[in-house]
């Protein structure tokens, strides 16, 4: 039993945290799903979404880890008590998911520095241009280098995680979790018809 | 500006209420979306997630309700007093959408009775025999009929919500904000890969 916990924040992107926490949750044997947020508490998402959240701190050390993307990221990035604590949290977590402008903030812990990553491809140039180090590949649905997975925007995450379970899990669980969903699994990683090159 | 009720439940399926939150929620100018439940407050899904939501007696008549699946509405289905304050609802709203085995709670008020309708593939026979005087349709993405919209399992009811913003406001619309979450929208109803006949 692994634990992925989903960090929220005030302005999250609804689907970018709760598609993966659809296909995670639909797992419960292999998953210890939790969400989170630095505070604990209620915290709201961009399409108004109160949800309540257990305090970061007491999720254990060694789970996954995954960041949304949102308007919210941009207050976020600004917060540098915030953006250490997010730091230790991934340099804690056994693997750290980003959706979205998720990477913006994972991005600004300079934890993706050297690494390969992508991101919205609407907001490419700003989270590129913010985090200038980082090896960012425009044309991919979602991206992988090391225990980091980085994905495009919004919908991209339900396919990063599915990606996510065939590589750690096995593609035949994440398949017939996609099938139980009636989701069309987009399954490869550098198919990417939102991407303008 | 219309508004747009989701109804949530403990156990409703996170993906079926939050994929369609995603969609409407991208179009404020078009829709003010609301979370409510039927004595408001914090619900859960079957995936954990904490969700606020304002009592469902606060929704003013003449909107869009969209009721969810779920392992919840086995429960929600026995309680005959919930079922005809859904039904109330139903019928005081402009459009009634259901996804995936949210069809089997608006089937059990009798508003479907009559009309065509569809529901989860997995779940098919459940849901058909508890509603024998719905004419179900076994090979759809969505369904429509007259103010109803009735979608397959969880992911659908996304491709289903796209479908009722091209009908209502249009498909320009739509595509817009499916390319806007980088959703790779099936856009054609009739297609279903999971139904099996």
């Amino acid at each position: 039993m692994t634990d992925f916990s989903i960090l929220l924040f005030d302005g999250f992107e609804t689907l970018d945290a709760m598609g993966p926490a659809e296909i995670i949750g639909v797992m419960p044997d292999a998953f210890r799903l939790r969400y989170c947020s630095l505070g604990g508490g209620i915290v709201e998402s961009a399409q108004g979404l109160r949800a309540d959240t257990v305090p970061a701190c007491e999720v254990p050390a060694g789970g996954i880890l995954l960041i949304p993307g949102g308007i919210g990221t941009r207050t976020l990035i600004q917060n540098k008590q915030a953006l250490d604590t997010i730091k230790a949290f991934a340099q804690a977590s056994g693997y750290v998911l980003t959706v979205c402008t998720g990477s913006l903030v994972l991005g600004k812990t300079g934890l993706l520095d050297g690494r390969e990553a992508t991101t919205n491809k609407k907001l490419f140039a700003l989270v590129a241009g913010a985090n200038p180090n980082v090896r960012w590949r425009r044309h991919a649905r979602w991206v992988t280098d090391g225990k980091y997975y980085t994905s495009s925007g919004v919908s991209a995450g339900m396919d990063m995680v599915l990606g996510f379970v065939s590589d750690t899990v096995g593609y035949e669980t994440a398949k017939a979790a996609a099938n139980q969903m009636e989701y069309l699994w987009n399954e490869d990683k550098t198919l990417d018809p939102f991407a303008r090159e």
